[in-house]
């Protein structure tokens, strides 16, 4: 560890960038300033790496694949499995891929990649300048880029502030698997944190006010995803809303307002995350904190004289994944280091300067068993739009797993015959997804993509089928 | 089934197209043109479906996708996995996939598209007239259209024919494990076959000519499925020409040049494949029976007069693949039904009427335990082709797997800075090929590529990690 990150009283050296914020979206902008010849300070209060790193992408996945894994070999006859989940082989190995929640590894990557990590909690305290607690002034001669993520949102719900609950953070994290869980909120983390734990034993309950699980995905989606839950046990409790809850014997008493009362040894809420832009000093650049940190493609913040403030990631509220983020993240560091060296950055849409991609082809997958994987518009937008929706029935599925069932949509604009969208649900479609994401971002035409012959057996000759249905 | 399908010695009446060869590619040429309005005869002397249904695609990766699966699960710390394959259960998955080896359901969907499935043994007559035997003769207004496929070569080894081989029919359709079995060549057939019969218990010897498996791929390729293949227990035997066979006791003794004797209860002889053009009457149109039909890339014939004659898949010594043979059948359909319609074609690459991939994007899956996936040009072919390589070593990769392995290159056209060949290698590389095809068949630029975010945490992040090789 070199002099920059320890603790001291001393002001930092002042330079061309500063980075509030060293989840994988700092970490990248960073990456990609130094890497355009500006001298980096990337600036984090807890571990290098973020959310994804050690509460989120990361252990989410490690806590999911062992149970994919076996349920996958369980599907196809022929293959003995007659074991089941080993739980603290489960949690030793999700360990291991957090590193133990030592960021160790990810300072040296930084140090070695030539950022300047700084420990402590930064604020902007004027144009151009943070101030990191404890440890002084930072000018900035280029960019300050804030990059703080998001937080959950706690719903307000009578009784809550009084209990223990769960966030996303002791979800990914725990190393005991508790008796009962109810999860409230069914969204990404809702759903996969339900399966999880629910495959390592724990009885789990899902409720989710609205009428859908994954509702910002096409319904076929939260169908299929609800249908996994169950058939893991989850009790999927839809149109539920939570009246109170209580503290109750070594757990958690959950009132709903349909009248049912439940008791669980664990509450997890995973109703959502907000962009963390509280105690940044916004307001010292006239901005206004809470809310989201508007951006143009390009990450510049709006509303701030002088083009240096920018933002990616969460904080910015555009697409909140983390590989968005970075794509993000790689474009604002590439602007900052093309406007340092006095280029006319010109962001036209697809150019390396302008992260088009965010609200053009915007990727997402869900780790669930179904998986589901999505890009771009997951619902027809326009009336020159069409969706193209068929099973996911061909010889690689049904080879794949017996009985398998899944179900694929692309989105079409009917007048220029491109993908706009395309969303997929089933076992292994993770890796599917790709193809529909460069097909959109290539606006390649569907007679061309006729051309592109999946091979056989796989699950991708779907392709195949979903242009035969559209007419070709 | 109807009365044109069942054994007559009468004339069959005649038509519009003849399709000789009801395998895939020929069911697929039929389906197309009396999708284009075309009245059409499909004659199958064998089982309607073909080699890819009964003995190749199909069969096999039912024998390989227990032990994939399996593996899998073996390779993630956390799963339980005392049991192995039950090798009943994996026999008796394999004959529900080819349907027991009958073609009832086949015959049911062709009937059912409207095609008259004639069975007998066609050949050619003269120009658009083909002669079933024991049937007569019928004549085609349009098109006469070979899709006779291939039939294996057996190399001339003294003493090969008097001992019982295994091709790949035997291979991928037998109900007992062999104690021991040696498998010539090391190509695709040789490379599955050997991995799944080892998986399945036998002792597997694997002899190939050259100096790699897998000739026609990257060398990394072959390495890795060799590595593969060792560690189920295979001997791997490279530039091994096998001098001498002989019946001995129940199996067979191999002697090689270099002066090794081994004695199996089984060789399986898997060295390739050469297309059906025998006995086919091509002398009857002026072209000489044995070798290879060739076809420009609408499928029409050379050689012959009059533009009636076409021929699709294996066939035609292009991409001899099922999906490629499928694509060109559609194409021929396409074009037939066309030229019929009284349209002038013109085959412009890309277009409908040209099965330009087979040339730039053809794709090929090898389904063993590490998969391989290509597309396209596995080599720089020119001075302004670069190939990037990597390890594919990326989060998802590391928590799909533990110790994931895998390789990956892209060929890139540096000048016009396009992708124009693939290769994947690793556990699971299936369905990350359908990308590469698209940006291929898209001609997507790389700096456009460079939107197309995976998403995290996905094996396909290694696209990320490509392009930032390449330079982006």
């Amino acid at each position: 560890m070199n002099t920059e990150s320890t603790e001291s009283t001393e002001d930092i050296e002042d330079t061309d960038v500063v980075v509030i914020g060293g989840g994988a979206v700092g970490e990248n902008v960073a990456a990609r300033a130094v890497r355009g010849g500006l001298r980096t300070v990337l600036v984090e209060r807890e571990r290098l790496g973020g959310e994804c790193s050690y509460w989120a992408c990361i252990p989410s996945k490690a806590l999911l694949r062992p149970g994919n894994a076996l349920a996958a070999a369980r599907r196809v006859r022929g293959v003995r499995s007659e074991g089941g989940l080993d739980e603290q082989a489960v949690f030793r190995r999700r360990d291991a891929f957090v590193s133990h929640w030592d960021d160790g590894g990810q300072v040296r990557w930084a140090e070695d990649a030539g950022i300047t990590v700084v420990r402590g909690t930064a604020r902007l305290s004027g144009e151009r300048e943070v101030t990191v607690e404890g440890r002084g002034v930072v000018r900035a001669a280029h960019a300050v880029v804030v990059c703080t993520g998001s937080t959950p949102v706690v719903p307000q719900i009578p009784g809550i502030a009084d209990v223990p609950v769960w966030t996303s953070r002791e979800a990914t994290s725990a190393s005991t698997v508790p008796q009962s869980l109810a999860v409230l909120g069914g969204g990404v983390v809702g759903v996969e944190m339900a399966q999880a734990w629910a495959r390592l034993g724990a009885r789990v309950e899902l409720l989710e006010l609205g009428d859908r699980l994954l509702s910002h995905l096409p319904g076929f989606a939260g169908e299929a995803v609800a249908e996994g839950l169950r058939a893991d046990g989850v009790r999927v409790r839809l149109g539920t809303a939570v009246s109170r809850v209580a503290v109750a014997g070594g757990g958690v008493r959950i009132e709903s307002d349909d009248g049912s009362r439940i008791a669980v040894e664990r509450l997890l809420v995973a109703t959502g995350r907000k962009p963390a832009t509280t105690g940044l000093g916004l307001e010292t650049v006239g901005l206004t904190p809470g809310g989201r940190l508007s951006v143009d493609d390009t990450g510049l913040v709006s509303g701030v004289d002088g083009r240096w403030l920018y933002a990616a990631g969460d904080v910015t509220g555009r697409a909140p994944v983390t590989h968005q983020g970075k794509y993000a993240a790689r474009v604002v560091g590439d602007v900052v280091a093309a406007r340092a060296r006095g280029e006319d950055v010109r962001p036209e849409p697809w150019s390396g300067y302008a992260a088009t991609a965010d609200h053009r082809a915007a990727t997402q997958v869900v780790f669930t068993d179904p998986e589901v994987a999505s890009v771009g518009l997951p619902e027809p937008g326009q009336e020159s739009h069409r969706a193209v929706d068929l099973d996911v029935a061909v010889a690689g599925a049904a080879l794949h797993a017996d009985g398998y069932e899944g179900r694929a949509r692309l989105v079409v604009d009917t007048e220029r015959e491109i993908v706009l969208g395309a969303t997929f649900v089933g076992q292994d479609v993770a890796e599917l997804l790709h193809a529909a994401t460069v097909a959109i971002v290539g606006e390649v035409p569907l007679r061309r993509l006729w051309h592109a012959v999946p091979a056989f057996p796989t699950i991708s000759e779907v392709w195949l089928r979903l242009l035969e249905e559209y007419g070709l």
